[in-house]
């Protein structure tokens, strides 16, 4: 998609090796505009999926999740990562590690907001090794619901998550994917 | 808001006493037609204040922010609750309590997404004790910029965070308070 490879050219930062900064437009200020147009991208590409919900995990996929939602037309559900005193016991919950955090953490969500009627657009800012869209993914097992695809923002396409997902058969949108970046030129290129 | 307090009083409930689980429709499933008309809402009642920001706080608060700033023309901001490999040293960071978690963590936002010359509206999804507000009022004191005033989705009267900043003389809109609940019986009572 241009428009979001336009703006990680003018605004993303290249940091250390795989690391790329994007804070100042899509996951620490977020612009409205910019996920609008993602978020019709997307059901343009899922327009023919009978998608009744979107589903994403809390924090930095929310925003684009209920702009996506709100473009179909339909609910979205964030998976929370910790059990609080608001939560019933009647979850699904799967642990997922964190590329960015360095750590793994149990993510749920509740019964009664996703079951096997269910047919799930699961979004998310990154896919690096895909293991945030795993635990999702096996989420929507455990529930029975159909997953109709996943759609991502920035795919790190130099780390195996993308290529894993494609070769399960699972239907990737990656509305940007990185070829290849380097911290000391700041160069980024994109896979087309 | 008359559209919030119907599903509130048709999708709400209410759980132990002080606990109001609104999961099927806000803060775990959401529903993007309410949440338009919500921002709609807000940005009617801040109509006359120059709102250059919307900042809130993760997770819960993401996606009415989003909508808010979608709403009003302007970017959103989330404060982000643990330091990740991803922020540089370059942050406004403050400590915030818990109600739902029964505890403290720290919170954080980027120098670069937040100064001087921004005119903030600070939008969450629940006011209880107004801890993470008073978090997000800090974060916006050490950058020195102008708080416009403060959007909550559901104000819980009988707790003393709204009272608190009434007192404090900031603008406060919330768009459903909470007078009473009653766990026995389920009965909701809002403030008019």
């Amino acid at each position: 998609m241009r428009l979001l490879e336009e703006r990680i050219l003018k605004d993303g930062v290249v940091k250390s090796d795989g690391v790329l900064k994007v804070g100042s437009f899509l996951n620490h200020q977020m612009d409205p505009k910019l996920f609008e147009a993602m978020a019709l991208q997307w059901k343009q590409d899922f327009a023919d999926a009978p998608i009744n919900k979107v589903l994403t995990i809390e924090a930095s996929g929310i925003s684009l999740a209920i702009m996506a939602a709100r473009e179909i037309g339909v609910p979205a559900v964030f998976a929370k990562k910790s059990q609080s005193i608001n939560i019933d016991g009647e979850v699904y919950s799967t642990q997922i590690q964190s590329f960015t955090h360095r750590r793994s953490y149990d993510v749920i969500v509740e019964k009664n907001v996703l079951d096997s009627n269910d047919h799930v657009l699961i979004i998310d800012d990154f896919m690096a090794n895909g293991w945030a869209v795993d635990g999702l993914l096996d989420i929507c097992d455990q529930a029975g619901a159909t997953v109709e695809g996943v759609g991502i923002a920035i795919e790190k396409g130099f780390q195996p998550g993308g290529e894993k997902l494609r070769l399960l058969g699972v239907r990737l949108d990656s509305l940007a994917i990185i070829e290849s970046m380097d911290p000391v030129t700041g160069e980024i290129v994109f896979r087309h």
